[in-house]
C-alpha cells in the first residue's frame, strides 16, 4: 500500500489540523484539512534513547516544520493530535510503561507535545488513532461503526462507533489483540505473558515463530532453504515464497487468517459494526497481490462459516486503505473531533 | 434476589416511563419514574401460541393497567419501552425470526403495542435493556460504561458506554454469548448451530448437560439419587445439593464461573468497562447464598489471572441487583433516552 497523496493549499478546506503518529522506530506527522486530506508529511526516527523529553521537542519542532511545508501558519491550525503505544492514561495525557518505549515512563507526552508546538494536542492509543483514521477517510470512511486489527509485529485494535473511540475507562479499550480465542491451559503464549490470546496467533511474530516450529518437519519448503542461507524468517518472506508456489508458506499464512477469522467474529458478535478492517504489514500487499487476496477471502470464508446469516451477508470485512498514513490522519482527526467538542460547549 | 421496592406517587419525581419485557414465557411491565424507581409493576403469561397481535394488544392494555395501578394517568407517561428477545430490526421495531416466540415473524411489534396503548414506544433487545435497567438504576449506576451477562438458559448481553446501548449496525450487537472462547473444531456446540461459544459453556443448559455426561463417572454424587429418583436435573439442583456438600456440583458450578471468567477477560479487553455484572437464575442466589458468593469468587478469579493489572485492580466483576425487574426498569429507560433525545431535537 502506496501512501496517500497530497493535495495542495488551493484543494484543501480549512481549518487544518496536525496528526502526530508515535512508534517506537518511527515518528510520522502530517498535516491534513478538515475533510482529512494530508498536505504534507514528515518521518523522523523516533530514536527512543534519547528519552521522552528530548523526543517531545522534536515533535513539537516536526509540527511546526510540517506547517510550513504546508504554506500555512500556525494560526491556521485548529487543533493537533497524538496517537502513541501504551502503556498509556487517555485523559490525563500520560504515557505509563510503554514497552515499545523503555525509559518513557510516566511521562507527560501529551502536555509536553502542545507546549513544545503551541496548539492543543488530542491524545490516543496509537491503533485507536489509526482506527479513526480509517473510519474518517479510509476503508471506513462509509461506515457508521468499525473496528480496525492492525496486523504487525503484534494485532493491535481499534473500535469506532458513531464518532466515539472505544478507549475504555482505564485507557484499555480496543485491546482486540487480547481477546481470548483458546481458553485451553496448553494454548498458545502471548507477548503479553497470557495465553491464547487472538495475538498470539494472527501476528506476525506468531506465524515467524509457527513456520520455525515447522521448518524441520518441511524439508520440501523454500524458507528452509533461505533460512539455511542466513536470510531471517520473517512474514514478508514467507509471502515471496507462498507467491513463488512454496506450500508451507501460503498454509502458515491462511492459518493466521483462519485464527484471525476467529476473533473477528468475536468481535463481530460483541461490537455488530459496519465493516471490520485489516492494516498494517501482515495484509501482504493487500488487494494488489495474489497472497493478499488469498489471506483476505481466507479470514472471509471463516467469518462467513461463523457468524450469524445477517451479519455474514451485511457485514464488510476489508483491508484498510491509507497504509502508513493511517495513524497520523486518525491523530489529527481526534484532534478534529476534540476541536469540534470545544466549539460546542462555547456555543 | 428479591423484587425492587415500589414506591408511592407521593415519593415518585415526575416525569413517568413504562417499560415492557418481553419473555418467552411471561410478560412484565412496570411503570417507573425519572429516577428509574418502580411505582407498580404485573406480570401475565406471554401465552405464545395466541399469536403476536393477541399479545400485542395485552402489552397495551397491561400498560394502561399499570398506570391505573401506579395511581396516575397516561398524560403523565413521558414515553414507554420495549425490551424484546431476537432476532429483531431494533431500529424498524420489528421481530424478525425470534427462536422463543415461535409463529411471531416479521411483525412490528414496537408499533403495534404503541398503537394500543397510546404511547409512543422505544425498542431493544431484552438483554440490551436488562443492561441498561442495571446501568442506570442497579448495579452499574455509578458506571460511565458497563457489560451485563445473563446467565440462564442462554448467555445473553448488553453493553452500555456512556448513555449508549451497542445495538449494532445489524441488531446483533452485545450478543456476548456468542463469542467464541475455543478455535478448535470439536470444541462445545451452541444452540445457535456454532461450536466454542460462551454460551456453550456458561449457561444453564451448558452446566446442566455437563453434568449428565459427568454422573455415570461419579456414583457417589448426590445429584445422581435425585436424577435416578426423577427429579430433573438443573442448575437449582446443583447449587441445593452444592451447598449440602456435593462435590460434582460445585466442581460444575465451579468450571462454568471459569468459563464466564474467560469471557468477560475478553469483553474487558475489548470495551474495558467500569464494571462487568452478572445476572439471571445461573448466578444461584447472588451474595446471599455461599454457592452465589464462590461462584463469584471463582469467576474473579480467573478474570484476576488472565487480565492485565490496571484492570484487575480497577474493574468491578460483581452481581447484577435488580433481579427481575432489570427488564423493565431497563426498558423504560430506553423510553427515557428516546424521550430526552426528542426533546433535545425539538430544543
Amino acid at each position: 500500500m502506496s501512501d496517500t497523496e497530497l493535495i495542495t493549499k488551493s484543494q484543501a478546506q480549512p481549518p487544518y489540523f496536525v496528526g502526530v503518529d508515535l512508534g517506537g522506530t518511527n515518528l510520522k506527522v502530517g498535516l491534513v484539512d478538515e475533510q482529512g486530506r494530508p498536505l504534507a508529511r514528515i518521518s523522523v526516527p523516533t530514536d527512543v534513547p534519547r528519552g521522552p523529553e528530548d523526543a517531545a521537542k522534536r515533535m513539537g519542532k516536526a509540527v511546526l516544520d510540517v506547517i510550513v511545508q504546508a504554506g500555512i501558519t500556525r494560526e491556521d491550525v485548529a487543533h493537533a493530535g497524538l496517537g502513541s503505544p501504551g502503556t498509556m492514561d487517555v485523559p490525563a495525557g500520560m504515557l505509563l510503561e510503554p514497552p515499545n518505549l523503555r525509559g518513557w515512563e510516566n511521562f507527560p507526552i501529551r502536555d509536553r507535545v502542545s507546549q513544545h508546538c503551541g496548539l492543543p494536542v488530542a491524545f490516543a492509543n496509537d491503533a485507536n488513532a489509526a482506527a479513526y483514521g480509517e473510519f474518517w477517510v479510509g476503508s471506513g470512511r462509509a461506515f457508521r461503526s468499525m473496528v480496525l486489527l492492525t496486523l504487525g509485529t503484534g494485532v493491535g485494535g481499534g473500535i469506532i462507533i458513531g464518532d466515539h473511540s472505544v478507549d475504555g475507562e482505564h485507557s484499555h479499550g480496543s485491546e482486540c489483540g487480547h481477546i481470548i480465542i483458546d481458553h485451553h491451559q496448553d494454548a498458545r503464549m502471548c507477548p503479553c505473558g497470557q495465553t491464547g490470546h487472538l495475538e498470539a496467533y494472527g501476528s506476525a511474530t506468531a506465524v515467524a515463530k509457527r513456520a520455525h516450529e515447522l521448518l524441520n518437519t518441511r524439508p520440501e519448503s523454500s524458507v528452509k532453504k533461505r533460512v539455511e542461507s542466513g536470510d531471517e524468517l520473517s512474514t514478508l518472506m514467507l509471502a515471496e515464497e507462498a507467491e513463488a508456489g512454496d506450500e508451507l508458506s501460503m498454509e502458515l499464512i491462511l492459518e493466521a487468517a483462519t485464527y484471525l477469522g476467529v476473533g473477528v467474529t468475536s468481535l463481530m458478535h460483541t461490537i455488530d459494526p459496519d465493516g471490520v478492517v485489516l492494516g498494517g504489514a501482515m495484509t501482504f500487499g493487500g488487494h494488489d497481490s495474489p497472497v493478499g487476496r488469498k489471506f483476505l477471502d481466507r479470514v472471509r470464508e471463516e467469518v462467513a462459516r461463523r457468524t450469524f446469516p445477517v451479519l455474514r451477508e451485511k457485514t464488510v470485512v476489508d483491508f484498510a486503505s491509507l497504509g502508513g498514513d493511517a495513524g497520523f490522519i486518525g491523530a489529527a482527526g481526534i484532534g478534529r473531533l476534540a476541536y469540534r467538542k470545544k466549539q460546542e460547549i462555547r456555543g
